[in-house]
């Protein structure tokens, strides 16, 4: 934390029974005051360390959250009035002087429980709100996960670069923030959304292997974990392969939970997007727990039992720790529905004499072997839960997938860390109304190795050289190894349907880069709002921020965005439209 | 450099005699082929590390730039023709097998001699012109520095804080960049100048030690040193005096020095603003050389002679190797007359006989003893020259210290680092219009702790709480104690004529969280671009700047600022106004 200087010689929370007899000198807010009366009051100081005990007779010019100068003596309390659950519980400053540094008007919340504060009021007076311990603990995490990323990036041979915050408007312009340009008025720059062309221009230019932890803004509809600003790591190096960019993050990420969690964690599994969605019906699956979808196709799916004839028939031995009710029953039968599966079967299991057997609507319809076979298959026990769905592919590990994560999740373990990496992405992820393939990445993304064979033949089978990581079920990054061959890059705009003139208009100057000799390279970025939120045990990134924006965008502290005059647009060489008219009257 | 995986074996550089007989694999990109006849040819291979010779005999299907991987073996280099510039100079790459992974064209300049390509081309193809030794380095001390710095603080108990980038417009909008919001067309964000209030409501938030190495926006005209963006370190302590900061940014700038030029360097000098501008003329002196301003004023002022006849009379050793020609002399004259000065006088010390005696059109003014005093006050020996200014104190010094400066600063060694710290800066600079003093750094700085007498009965005279770190004439960086009592903030504001209606409209929410308990607090900020620039041996700040604009602000490579559609300005409720129309015409 430092070393205490200045008006100070002691942090708050740094005097222990060591110091007793010490004269220190304390700096912080006033936390709490009590009277005890007979001329003996206590006083709580508070700075970022900690809460430290005064006691002293003159209390009546203090008010709580004066910043006040306290010097004194350290003393052990007297017998019976420690406090076990503070480090300085043991002792108290006496004999004290106090100077009053600031005074303070009464403040619109109490600063030691939050749970009554609506957010809104948290936000408008942020300063407030950040001395809580809570705060200031969690902004420390934040700082902590940025300086684990440096230590493990730069021992990884990785240069720091910052890249423009004025970038280049791209001619749709979706979800770009503008700003004007002054010195050319009517033309733009536009905010970068990330630095993913920059960083490979400075692997055109021989950068090798680059990090940034990087201010990115996207103007698009705010959701419980979204803010405009995000700020993600973002590296990207040449003349590797996906396993080496994994082991970068992997290390990176090590270091993270290293430094902000103190525990050491192992090396990170990989499974592929096929794997995962036939095991979790995810691309991001929770691993914390197991009850992974298991295939009944080829028991159930010719079985002639009408509710399982389908493409595909997957079951779960249910992630729960006690049998749910009728109406939890159905209402899982209901979600299963409303995600698109035409049911959910459920099978409870029950000893019958020596033999397990079904207790379920669909239990007669199942005859002893396939009873047994599904038993075996899900390997169920007595008081188990088997759930079925047969639909499509697709829609069976969906349904199934989202059921298994709805049971399982509750009483999940936060400091109960699972990464794994999730490889093999399909390159497209469907058709476009003109029934070309649409990118699932960016059209960058280099195809699967073995996989070029099947760019013209069934596209929507070429898998990618594309990766999440994903922890806790969580996406907390992706990336991919990218095109560096113009002849390959041509294929896929033209699979596509991106014509030579809108690849130039939009990629002009990457495309016009890579014909100068551009190296092979990959790489990955993840967002650093999340990553903190989880480390600090925090469900909402805006509790990890210390300036957050609400969810229409504004900032109740500063009132940004506001109006401004006509005369500060003009030197910009814009108007606003008038409130009235509709975009695109004009 | 982290360690060579993926495609290669080992980086170019890293392949060295001790290696011989070993095989190798390198990637890299094609620096030169030299074709040798009988089958012979040299290719220099190069990666950000360096350049390997390999020898082969096929290179029909390889050209300049091409991005190639080298998998050989080993070897010396037949005698006679190392290469001792090259640390790979004594060994060649033999037996090998090349695979070609990507052609380029032609590239439009070579990457070999930047001196005779414009800056325009370039930019334009900054990704080649990165490709250069100059350009890896740089940058990479540029990493540097930015890793010296949080280490630094880090150690000093600094946290790192992200502050927003979308933030609150000023109603003035002097050089802010306006960034429109689409979920309320007609408002504006504004990107931060620098995250100066909110470090200081971060202090208010108890926060006690922050720092960022900020991305920072200015609209402002562009200068040879300056960037629409630039990047900032900023930091801000709680309970500190200025001594304290001083040494938290020292250390920091010794890290730098360490960690860029390996040089260990000692503390750093402090001077009063007075000081500086009495002995150098000017409030950031460059200390790599002597030849201090020395006050003649009691000599001569009141000698009679019209020419020294003034408040304040300055005279200096000239910092000169030998003596200027006549023309040289005439065009310093020149030079004094053009910053305002009546004229300059010069005297050429000569030895006549046992005596020095000056050779000067004055000389003849000045009688025995006169001359004896400036020989002595100035310490002149034979062959040296004195330059003597007589005017108002403020005219005299900045003109005496502009031509020491253009005399002293031919020949100075880069290497010499000479910081120095200025301080008691004065808290006003001139009076406005209306005959108000105008605050000469921000108007929250706290006035110098001895001059609160001086606010109302003089004003100009009253010292600040700031401080300025200069290197080699260089300013860094600024900073100051700032005001955290509301009365004296309000008698600040009173002073320079800001209503409390006007405050509130410019600063309200900084106001007001200082009424919930502000602790005494202070900081710093320094431009990573001019110290990354000075560590790198560059007197340019684009040098250091990966994707730097012109000076028109242009991005030749992206062609960023860019005219948007209609369609988009409609999503943000702004049209453009015709060309033609001017500025507030409407």
């Amino acid at each position: 934390m430092g070393q205490a200087v200045g008006l100070r010689s002691l942090y708050c929370g740094q005097v222990s029974a060591s110091e007793i007899g010490n004269s220190v000198t304390l700096c912080g807010w006033v936390q709490r005051i009590r009277d005890h009366g007979e001329h003996l009051s206590f006083i709580d100081l508070r700075d970022h360390t900690g809460i430290v005990q005064v006691t002293t007779d003159r209390i009546t010019d203090i008010k709580p959250e004066y910043v006040i100068r306290v010097s004194g003596t350290v003393a052990p309390r007297p017998e019976g009035t420690e406090n076990e659950n503070l480090s300085t519980g043991t002792i108290e400053i006496r004999d004290v002087e106090i100077e009053v540094l600031s005074q303070a008007a009464p403040i619109p919340f109490a600063l030691d429980d939050r749970g009554d504060v609506e957010e809104i009021t948290r936000l408008r007076f942020r300063y407030l709100d950040i001395r809580r311990e809570k705060m200031q603990r969690n902004l420390r995490v934040r700082a902590k996960v940025n300086s684990a990323i440096r230590r493990s990036l730069e021992d990884q041979g990785f240069t720091e670069v910052e890249t423009p915050m004025l970038w280049t408007p791209t001619p749709e312009g979706a979800r770009e923030f503008l700003v004007p340009s002054r010195l050319q008025p009517g033309s733009f720059y536009v905010l970068p959304q990330s630095p993913q062309i920059a960083k490979q221009l400075l692997m055109v230019g021989g950068f090798d292997r680059y990090y940034q932890i990087a201010r990115c803004m996207r103007d698009e509809d705010l959701r419980a974990d979204r803010q405009f600003e995000f700020t993600q790591l973002d590296l990207e190096a040449s003349f590797i392969t996906q396993d080496e960019i994994h082991e970068f993050v992997s290390s990176t990420m090590r270091e993270i939970v290293s430094l902000t969690r103190g525990t050491e964690i192992g090396d990170f599994p990989k499974m592929t997007w096929r794997e995962a969605m036939d095991s979790y019906g995810v691309d991001k699956p929770d691993m914390r727990f197991g009850s992974k979808l298991v295939d009944l196709t080829d028991i159930l799916g010719s079985s002639g039992i009408r509710a399982f004839s389908a493409e595909c028939v997957k079951g779960i031995k249910a992630p729960i720790s006690e049998m749910p009710s009728r109406s939890k029953l159905d209402a899982l039968i209901a979600k299963a529905k409303s995600l698109g599966a035409g049911g959910l079967a459920y099978f409870k299991v029950i000893q019958e004499g020596d033999n397990l057997a079904f207790e379920s609507p669909l239990a007669k319809f199942l005859d002893e072997k396939l009873t047994a076979q599904i038993i075996e298959k899900l390997d169920l026990v007595a008081g188990d839960l088997a759930l079925i769905v047969a639909d499509k592919w697709e829609k069976a590990v969906e349904v199934l997938g989202a059921i298994r994560l709805e049971l399982g999740r509750n009483g999940l373990n936060h400091d109960d860390l699972k990464f794994v990496w999730i490889v093999d992405f399909p390159l497209f992820e469907g058709l476009d109304d003109n029934g070309r393939p649409i990118s699932a990445h960016h059209p960058f993304t280099m195809p699967h190795n073995d996989d070029f064979g099947l760019l013209d033949s069934d596209p929507l089978s070429t898998r990618s050289q594309s990766y999440d990581l994903v922890l806790n079920g969580w996406e907390l990054g992706s990336g991919s190894i990218r095109i560096h061959r113009s002849e390959i890059q041509s294929k896929i705009f033209e699979i596509i349907g991106i014509s030579e003139e809108e690849a130039h208009s939009r990629f002009g100057f990457l495309l016009e880069a890579f014909k100068y000799g551009a190296p092979p390279h990959g790489g990955f970025a993840f967002g650093i709002d999340r990553i903190a939120a989880i480390m600090a045990g925090e469900e909402n990134i805006r509790e990890v921020i210390a300036f957050p924006k609400t969810q229409s965008g504004q900032d109740p502290m500063t009132n940004a965005p506001k109006p401004v005059s006509q005369k500060i647009l003009d030197t910009v060489g814009l108007r606003t439209l008038p409130k009235a008219s509709k975009p695109g009257s004009n």
